[in-house]
Order: C-alpha cells, then structure tokens, then sequence
C-alpha cells in the first residue's frame, strides 16, 4: 500500500514551514490549535502576562525581534549568517502578516504576553501590548525557533533538562564567541546550558540536532571557558542550575543572541519579546523536527 | 570517553551552515576542497563552461538566484516563505561576499560555468561571466541548495535516480501550485520527478527528508495531475525520463522555482545560473545531511 502523498499539507504551507518531507505531524498541523489560540487570546485580553514555558502542550513557541524596516533586510542576512541562535521561521512585514501554517488570526503586537521595547539599543520598557509601538509597516517582526520544542522530547526520551527537574528557568550565558556580522547587527552568541552525564551527551546531542529550526544540536560541551564563561554558577540570563559531579555542561546556542546585537546596533526603536514570555505557534514541535 | 566538542567547527561558521549539531562532516567540511576550488577556477579560466553534475563529488552544488539590491528583502522573504523549492544557504551583498564555510576565495560573478541573464522578466543571455552585469552591489545574490546533494546518497543506499543510470538530465515540471508571494515576487511552483517502485517511496523520502537545505524530502507521489502536469512525457525543463510499469512518480520541489518568479517579476534586470550550471562549493553534502 503506498502511503498517502504529503502534498495537501504542502499546498496549506505546512510543508513549507517544515524544510522536510514525510512527517507524521502534517496531519496534526493542518488544524489550527484551539489550546495555542486560547493561549493568544488570553494574551490579548490582557489575562495572561507570565511566561509561557508548559502551555499549549506540543506546541511550538518563538522568539520575536522587529526592527526598523531600513534595517529588516540587513537583520534577514543576519539570521541566516547566524542560523544556530537565529533560525527564522518567519519574516512578518506587520504585525498580522504570518504564514497560516505558523499561526492563523495572531497578531504579533498583541498576542504575546510582555515585550521589550528597546530604544537606543537598551531595554526602555517591559509591557503587554505592543501595538502602540509597532503601529504597522514601521517595525519588520522576525519568528526564531525556541528550545522549549525539543525539552518535552528530552524528558521523554529519559534525559530531562535539569530545570525542568528542578522548576527553574534554563541557564544562560553571553559568550565571547563573536557572531557574523550583517549591517550593523553583530555581538555575541548567548548559549543555554543543560547538565548531563558524558555517557547521555551523544543522545542528547542525536536528538536536539533533529530540530534545525529550534537551534539544532550543542554547539559544544565541557569546558565552560572555552566558550568565555568564567563561572556556571553566574548566568548572565536565567537561573543557575545545579551540575552534578561527574557530569558536563552542554551549550545550545540561544535566540536570546540577538538581543545582543540590538544592543550592539543601537537602534533608535526595536521590540523583542521579554525573556521566557514567547510566541505560542499552532505549529507542532513535531512538526519541527526533522 | 567523551565525544569531542564541535566548537572549533562552530567558531569557523561550519555548525552555523549545517544548521545541525553533531556531524562527522564538521571535521572534513573545515578544509577548503580542492577539488571544488580546482572546478571553480576553471570556471574563471572560461576552460569550463559545461554541467557541473558529477564535478567534486561530495560537495554540495547551490543555485544561484541575484535581483536587484532594492528587491533583496522582498527576495529573502520569498525563500523564507518557500523554503522547500528556496533554502537559503548564503545571501551575497556582492560576488565576493561568502560565508567562509561555503566556498573560499569564491567569486559568484566568475565561478559559476554558464550564467543567465534576466531583462525583463525574460532570459536574454546566456554568459559564461557575469562580472559585466553583476559589478558589485547592483545585485544582491541567494545561494539556494540542490537535489544533487542527495542523489548520490540515493544511489548508493541502492535506489539510484533513473536518469542518474540513464545518464540524462532529470525531468522537471511547473506546477499549478502557487508559491507564497513576497514583493513582486511570485510564480508557480517548479518539481523535479524520479520514478520508484511504491515500495521504495518511505526509503527514499526518509532519506531526502534528512536534506532541509537540499529541498527536503518529496512534497507528492502518485498522480501527476494533482500537481497540473497533464503529460510526464512532456517535461518543462530536462528529459523525459522512463517510467516503469507499476512504478510511481515522485516530486521534489525543485530549485528552478525563483526562475518562475523572476519570469512574473519581469524585473530589469536579473542573474541566474544556467540549468544544471550550479555553483559547487567547498561544503560537503554530508554536511547539508541533518
């Protein structure tokens, strides 16, 4: 029996949003996801201004950065020089301009629960609506995928993230690993970091490295100062977690990166998402992974 | 023992490409190929001006794809929006602008054996240099991957592309499929076709899949006329290829697709590679393998 053609998903964007070919999440990412949309909704309503990790289950969530349409082109070429932290899923031209696949009737502006607004390349302003600043066509809105797709997967594989253990935020750490500059976006590559045994890494690197779209595999392991890191206990982002003696610390590069470089490019006016308070997709996770 | 770190690969741009974590290809991809370095020069020398199928085999060959510089972002975001018939591996803000870990010493004016030049939405010459129109930042540049990557791989897990044994070019399609519109950029989706027996459908979309930067795995098998190709006999672009009896048709969505959309731009003026005259690049296939 041959199984059936993937190209009605095709034809609806699924297949384009996912790189790949045959996957078993086509079916599932047709139907826009009620729980991912009531999470929106919540969001634009104004009752849900905490961090997303853990809702919408299975589904994935991004980073958002906008900057001033003069500069989206130079951004774009920045994201694909820097893939690992940056893997853009989508470029949105204003706020509602999002691929079906991804999302259907978001609007980025709103329906994220706390932004940044930076101004002059630093943080001016955490707030829950951003529509007062990203009017229209003024600011361009970059999706990058986000690690949360692939944590789920390793708890159930039997390598549970350290902070998810523990029910704190992952650790993060501005390297002094440069990134590829683009225009005037360059700084530092952020990684995220996990504890494992050294036995546990080549599994755990097999299967982050299945999600390109969501940083793919480490980026390295072991020795915290190769990387500019002067002490674990001491992240620059998140919480410090807990590494077991005997076990190694294994880097993911972060799409916190480019929030580096907004502050190296000094831009008159740019918004993120707060840390920890992301974009929550229909898009599965599954359907990420290659 | 544990595994080494891919950093030192990372820092030199190799992970940045690959998109992928862990890969035996980190190591071989950080050398630059002598091999493709040698077929690249004898590009510039003008000695070769033929196909580049089968030259420094191991090493991924890119489409080429330049638009206007005021037309680049539109551009960027139509290979996002289309990343199957479109992946992105480099965008050139000039010939000589390349990411280190794609091709070093590369010029995209020179090192391509046979160009076409767009007027008007329509391919006016065919050039075997690009320097005269293509002279510094006039025209942006989008490396995007080919199926050459993988065709070989297919080969040799014992399903070989038929018009790789019959030593013709393969047969390519344009489709009724719409791609997603950026810009004045648009078109229909263009498909490559190899024939298999149903059995080796899963096999081999299982293996393309693995090739996000290389289109992916198929997007359809079976009836041609889902896709609006009335006679398999007939194709588009290439030859036609046999197809057995009891075997199926199965698409890839192909790079030849941005060439549709530069049709519909009808843009002043715009540089392709000729069909089947790709760019050949330093980074290894294996590398592009997810």
């Amino acid at each position: 029996m041959l199984l059936p053609s993937p190209l009605e998903a095709f034809r609806r964007g699924i297949g384009q949003v996912l790189r790949t070919g045959l996957s078993p999440a086509f079916e599932a990412s047709t139907a826009t996801s009620t729980a991912a949309a009531a999470v929106r909704r919540e969001c634009r309503a104004g009752a849900l201004t905490g961090r997303t990790v853990g809702l919408a289950p299975g589904h994935a969530q991004a980073n958002l950065v906008c900057v001033p349409k003069e500069h989206a082109f130079d951004f774009a070429r920045f994201c694909l020089l820097n893939p690992r932290p940056c893997p853009l899923l989508a470029i949105a031209s204003t706020p509602t301009d999002l691929p079906p696949a991804l999302a259907t009737g978001a609007d980025l502006a709103r329906d994220l629960p706390r932004y940044r607004v930076w101004r002059d390349g630093v943080p001016a302003d955490d707030v829950t609506d951003a529509s007062h600043v990203w009017t229209g066509d003024n600011l361009t809105g970059f999706l990058l995928g986000c690690s949360f797709s692939w944590e789920q997967a390793l708890a159930d594989a039997g390598h549970p993230p350290r902070h998810f253990v523990d029910g704190t935020n992952v650790s993060m750490y501005v390297t002094d690993v440069p990134n590829a500059v683009s225009g005037p976006f360059g700084g530092k590559l952020v990684v995220s970091m996990r504890p494992y045994a050294p036995e546990a890494v080549p599994a755990v690197a097999a299967l982050t490295g299945a999600y390109p779209a969501a940083h793919g595999g480490p980026i390295h392991w072991g020795d915290a100062s190769a990387l500019g890191i002067a002490d674990l206990a001491e992240p620059t982002f998140g919480d410090a977690v807990r590494v077991e003696p005997g076990e190694v610390a294994v880097f993911w590069a972060c799409g916190v990166t480019p929030q580096s470089a907004l502050a190296e490019a000094a831009l008159p006016l740019c918004v993120t998402h707060a840390p920890g308070h992301m974009f929550v997709c229909d898009l599965t996770d599954e359907a990420l992974r290659v």
